[in-house]
């Protein structure tokens, strides 16, 4: 690999002019300039990123850090944040925590040792602990998707308990009452808790209060949404309608009705938030409440390229954008049949 | 963020001593060793990885380089092969090219500068200029899924052609014949090339001439295909089965069929290379011929490892890698409705 050695003995110039010339440092003649230029295209020389980060004391690297890239939710996210970034020059380190929270502190040791210029994740934990560690960190940091309450760092997320809040309404509307069931996600996960707490307000609101028998945990997994369907399904007076609070798990749960001979809508009604991709050749399309994505996704890139890019004056209060779900409707929710025992 | 320095004074060691200790440099006493081991941990020093890699003159990060991390098939490979480098302590720069040549040179000329220690990657081109190009990388590349001919690189794929040919003999075996139309992908791009090579020779193996106006090109996207196959399908002589180079492709036909009222498989079949997320949902479920994609992503992971941590002898000759397509029966296949005119 061509170094700034060759171009200087190309140009027949000092290894100092050339540094001067090409970091704009210092002054250089015209004429100069164009010799080094030449050289540069002719030895083929790429300037050592590696070596000019250091000296600036951090890179053009970005973290993004997510917990689950299987999740199409995370790969459009991530699609969409890549394609601003490098827009920008910059470039993408990317890590999946598997969920794994051990794994996420891991991982942030790892991109602060690689001097990268911030970090974009969407954090699994919520605890004292985190806040203190984001809290003392000397990089930008962006949240996306779930909040850690008490960080003082900018946050871009959707607004969950309006996704689950709506979903319930609509089921209520249908006809469900109390026997609507949630399936919720992984318990200590921010989007989680506040996905529970819409559920909850909306049936408060209506005047019911939650079968606790109905509000199971499947950690937005398809496989124990599956086994938990297939479980309250088998009870002798079962769910009207299930509310899943995330893709993963509308799709397990509508498998597990299929498999065990239901019909849906006809039988059982499923709702769930996010949309799933393909939707609209899965049969019944899943009424969801969709997040924007790209909305989310652009808004985190740009705030991280601000904060890089010295835009955001130190000590500026942090930013925070909540975006609206969509409710989509589909044609996976009926009202409860009629020979259901009420 | 603390420095050797702060380590040092904590230690009441020179500078110089802690860097012995800490890259195993030099020699230095059991005693110092743990004092300063003591005051890293004390002073919370991160050893700054940009100084060292400047030093070996690469880092500890890998390029992944790939189409359309939009594409399932993409994001489970980015993940096991996350999965897989992370545990050797590497971490991985992503980038999506979003299917544009233009784009994958920008990138890997970027990848370099950032003085990657390997990249990995699903090329999007096969032409001459880019094999001499990826010749004269003076850092280890692996090549997945998308071959190069005349590269001198690693290279992990299945077996596309086989993939193609597999289930175009079910099709055939089903009593589909000349009517079976193919839709194909990206024209230039080495799978899609290989595939269409599979679809033509099973049909020459079945004695049957390719009819020219049912071999269409859909660009690997589900808009294009379902353009495709609406305009097929309002001819009067109907295909009476589809055979879609992969899964976005598929999941379009199908759309298609069911948006112009045609049941499928019972008026029409559908089948298509790699398997579609939730397929077991999508009703009806798709026949296809699925890539064996975490063995393909553990072993170029594993290849780019052995590189990167000196285990492959310089000019050992480069290896290659071919999985098996695995055929898994859906129900989108049937035999042609009688009513077909012959």
């Amino acid at each position: 690999m061509a170094t700034i050695r060759d171009v200087a003995r190309h140009a027949g110039v000092a290894i100092s002019t050339v540094s001067l010339a090409l970091n704009g440092t210092g002054p250089v003649s015209a004429e100069t300039r164009a010799r080094i230029l030449e050289a540069v295209a002719a030895v083929n020389y790429s300037p050592n990123l590696m070596a000019q980060n250091l000296k600036r004391g951090q890179s053009k690297l970005i973290g993004l850090v997510l917990g689950d890239l299987g999740n199409p939710f995370f790969g459009r996210l991530l699609r969409t944040v890549d394609r601003k970034i490098s827009q920008a020059d910059h470039m993408l380190i990317v890590a999946d925590t598997d969920s794994d929270p051990d794994r996420e502190i891991r991982t942030l040791n790892q991109l602060k040792r690689q001097r990268v210029a911030g970090i974009i994740m969407a954090p699994l934990r919520n605890d004292k602990e985190f806040v203190a560690y984001l809290n003392a960190m000397d990089i930008p940091v962006v949240l996306i998707d779930q909040d850690v309450e008490g960080a003082r760092l900018d946050f871009v997320s959707s607004d969950h308990q309006l996704a689950a809040g709506m979903l319930t309404d609509y089921l209520l509307r249908l006809g469900h009452g109390r026997r609507i069931a949630y399936l919720g996600g992984i318990p200590g996960f921010w989007t989680a808790q506040q996905r529970l707490i819409g559920f909850r307000a909306a049936m408060a609101r209506a005047g019911l209060d939650v079968d606790p028998e109905l509000e199971v945990v499947a950690d937005y997994s398809a496989e124990k949404a599956y086994d938990q369907v297939s479980r309250l399904m088998s009870r002798p007076v079962r769910p009207t309608a299930f509310l899943a609070a995330n893709n993963f798990m509308a799709i397990g749960a509508l498998q597990a009705v299929n498999d065990l001979g239901f019909r849906c809508p006809e039988d059982v009604s499923i709702a769930g938030i996010d949309g799933v991709p393909w939707g609209s050749v899965i049969k019944p399309r899943i009424t969801t409440a969709e997040q924007p994505i790209e909305e989310l996704a652009g808004l985190a890139a740009s705030w991280m390229l601000e904060h890089v890019q010295g835009e955001v004056m130190a000590g500026a209060a942090n930013r925070r954008h909540i975006a609206l779900p969509r409710l989509v409707i589909g044609q996976s929710c009926a009202p409860p049949a009629a020979s259901h025992p009420r």
